[in-house]
């Protein structure tokens, strides 16, 4: 199961690329981002390339808090279960991952609908659980607001285990098919589970046979301490926000000490900290690029991130004085690595203008910018350094930034022999070097 | 918005075909019933016969009251909004129906699934909304048995209004992409819907934009008072049980006056009803078919399956002895249809044994068997007598008898100018003569 070179994903959010306001951008494309040949279009770049997978993440709502939020930003998206399924007929090899909420969805339609795909993809579906911080997403859900962290993560954990058990309800080899006896199933190998939790009660068997994978593979994003213990147990690869090959080498470290106390190995994770490379003539023309982008945001649409951000308005504060007091962890039940990064934008004394500027440059994850061998540099040292698995790439600008990653860069990992010049056989987990894992119903 | 030839539409519920064991018979398909290919191959004679659409039903259970459904029945399943996306990235015209539950998920993302399946299928998408009467379904979602059918249809109907709601929160004309302002979209165009009901609050807007149909095409099959209502109220296409043309002509009529007590017109709910047809060089051969099938019911299954539709275990009972009491419509919570039809084998005084073979042959549906032109004249015949707007057809075998209608009945409907000899141009709505509907956001 050993995997020696870098696993690859490509991050599609926002349809136009992560800086908050990529639809702006010159080439950015119009309205073919609510069509598949766009998509089909970045898939197909990312299987010439070798990659890994595509993953389409999610929220299930507007974020409209503020109006400029619902007059400035690309909020409407296509969704990704159906996006995916759509792909899975057009490609091949790449892996396909989206974003579900375990928070607003129910776990047999969720791992009926995975299975479903990991069927249709011959296998090559990934789930990434998330638990949606959002207060818009709440209120689509019956909710007046969001749902305590703690609560959303152990409501995850328990959804996690009915959708595992209903992925085991049918046993490997239990759909018999033989015409000659009449039997269908073998019925001692199909399970209901009986599952009755704090969240949930669920019967089961599931009405999809187990998918190919086994299980579709687990992805899990959240940098919280509820999130790592969530990945820990559950995930196959875990999406990281570390800033330095340092901080990687500590949070590999982490992770370790998190899979012991599961009793799993340190192999059966992969960490894929997001980068956001930019390829450019140098790193000079690469920050013009950035400024650039910068010079798109419109005043109020960034005053008013800031303020989603604080959990609090600070419209009526003066644009280049401080950000005001933030509110503590345990009371903010956001996205807790956001506060963090506010945190650190106040001890730098930055301005609400200047922070304005660094959120709509697509949240934490480090810019590697400059010609493609400077990031493939860093992106080896990373790799050899023992800082991650392989990376989650993420643009500004799409589909500009990443043709430019795929065409420049990924040749020359390929030439360095850290990304592989063709795919593996097998289904997504095979390729990744991921267990197929064990039914947990099936006699040992 | 005239529509004068038949609309036409194949049903796919078991992946072999309607009759409850078609997996045995001997050109039925083995494990591919799992996999794209199967399906798309089916959707691809559906587009060459120039069919509007096909229909994957489904439910969200396994049918396994008794261990017999398990052992015999084929009935695990892909998942339907996965599969018709995946079709839609491989067919250009046919519409695409899926069934899903308004009773066991929730209206954002129901509403959210169909409206991404529309854009990319480029609307093409079509929701058979069902409420999920089995005892089944309803231990999947948290309960112990079945919602009382009123309650159900309550809820669907809310459901309904929420969904209609979310597609119209973003106006058509919304989504601006102006580049030169900034406005990603018109904000006075996007709308909280705010809604508060008895089953549901959801407070929007939809982050999808509105579908190129306005609305998917709503479908409703439920054929109690409850159903025909929602159907009235809501639904594009009705998918009735009728066994006679003249039956057909009062259920066309029933269903105007219901349509007109809501302030519709008759054409704006196109009615088709199902049928069985099997084409066979006699009306012998078509029969000889239909006994073999028979024979393929294992006696168990047979029992066990009358028990299920009866509510009540009838295996204790001699198998060639009458049918036990019946419970009363308003103490069934069941498909109440199939309870009429239950008690009329009783009236005729059938065994359990036959009224088990009675029920293998997929439902309630009358068969029409023959050569092609016989069961053209018999469809030509409801549908210039003003029983249907078309046909919703159903196979007992798959793919074979979807094969033979496809290739020897519909060029036999197209000669007499009753079936389309190729598509309209434009949505699923406009193929099928239905107008897009109005936005309830819009200043008119
Ligand atoms: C690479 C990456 C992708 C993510 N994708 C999503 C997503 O698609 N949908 C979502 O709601 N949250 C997403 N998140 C947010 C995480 O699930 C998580 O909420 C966040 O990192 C904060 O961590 P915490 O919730 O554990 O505090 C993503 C985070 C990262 C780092
Ligand atoms: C053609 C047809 C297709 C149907 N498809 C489904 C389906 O996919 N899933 C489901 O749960 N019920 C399905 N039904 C059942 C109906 O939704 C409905 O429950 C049934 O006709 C009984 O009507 P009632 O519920 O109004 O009493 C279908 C019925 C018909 C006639």
């Amino acid at each position: 199961m050993q995997r020696d070179d870098m696993i690859l994903s490509a991050f599609f959010f926002n349809p136009q690329g992560d800086h908050r306001v990529s639809w702006r951008y010159p080439t950015a494309p119009g309205h073919e981002i609510y069509g598949l040949p766009y998509f089909q279009k970045l898939a197909e770049v990312a299987e010439a390339a070798r990659f890994d997978a595509v993953f389409i993440a999610d929220h299930v709502a507007m974020w409209d808090t503020f109006p400029s939020n619902v007059a400035h930003y690309a909020n409407a998206r296509l969704e990704p279960i159906t996006l995916l399924s759509a792909l899975a007929a057009v490609t091949r090899d790449i892996g396909l991952i989206g974003t579900v909420s375990a928070s607003y969805s129910e776990p047999y339609n969720t791992a009926r609908a995975f299975a479903s795909l990991d069927h249709l993809s011959m296998g090559r579906a990934a789930w990434n659980v998330v638990t949606s911080g959002m207060n818009e997403e709440a209120m689509n859900f019956g909710r007046d607001g969001n749902i305590e962290h703690g609560y959303r993560y152990e409501r995850a954990a328990e959804f996690l285990e009915i959708a595992k058990d209903l992925w085991d309800s049918w046993e490997d080899g239990a759909v018999l098919l033989d015409k000659a006896t009449g039997f269908f199933a073998e019925p001692s190998k199909v399970h209901r589970i009986e599952h009755e939790g704090k969240h949930f009660k669920v019967r089961g068997p599931l009405n999809v046979p187990r998918p190919p994978q086994g299980y579709p593979v687990i992805v899990q994003a959240g940098s919280s301490g509820d999130g790592k213990n969530l990945a820990a147990k559950h995930a196959d690869l875990h999406f990281a926000v570390v800033r330095t090959l340092e901080d990687g080498v500590s949070y590999r470290r982490e992770m370790n000490a998190l899979l012991a106390s599961h009793g799993r190995e340190p192999d059966s994770l992969k960490i894929l900290p997001g980068i956001l490379p930019i390829v450019a003539g140098s790193r000079e023309e690469a920050q013009e690029k950035r400024e650039f982008l910068e010079t798109l945001v419109p005043e109020r649409f960034g005053v008013d991130l800031v303020s989603s951000w604080c959990g609090t308005d600070v419209s009526h504060l003066p644009i280049d004085g401080p950000l005001p007091e933030l509110p503590d962890e345990s009371t903010y039940d956001g996205q807790r690595s956001n506060l963090a990064r506010l945190k650190s934008f106040k001890q730098q004394n930055l301005s609400i203008r200047e922070v304005a500027r660094r959120l709509s440059n697509a949240g934490a994850v480090p810019m590697v910018a400059g010609r493609p061998q400077d990031i493939a540099d860093e992106m080896e040292a990373w790799f050899k350094g023992g800082a991650c698995d392989g990376f989650n790439l993420m643009f500004p600008v799409l589909p500009e930034d990443w043709l430019n990653f795929a065409e420049q860069v990924v040749p020359e990992l390929q030439r360095r022999g850290i990304a592989q010049p063709s795919y593996r056989h097998g289904t997504l987990r095979d390729k990744l070097g991921l267990a197929r894992p064990a039914n947990r119903f099936a006699a040992s």
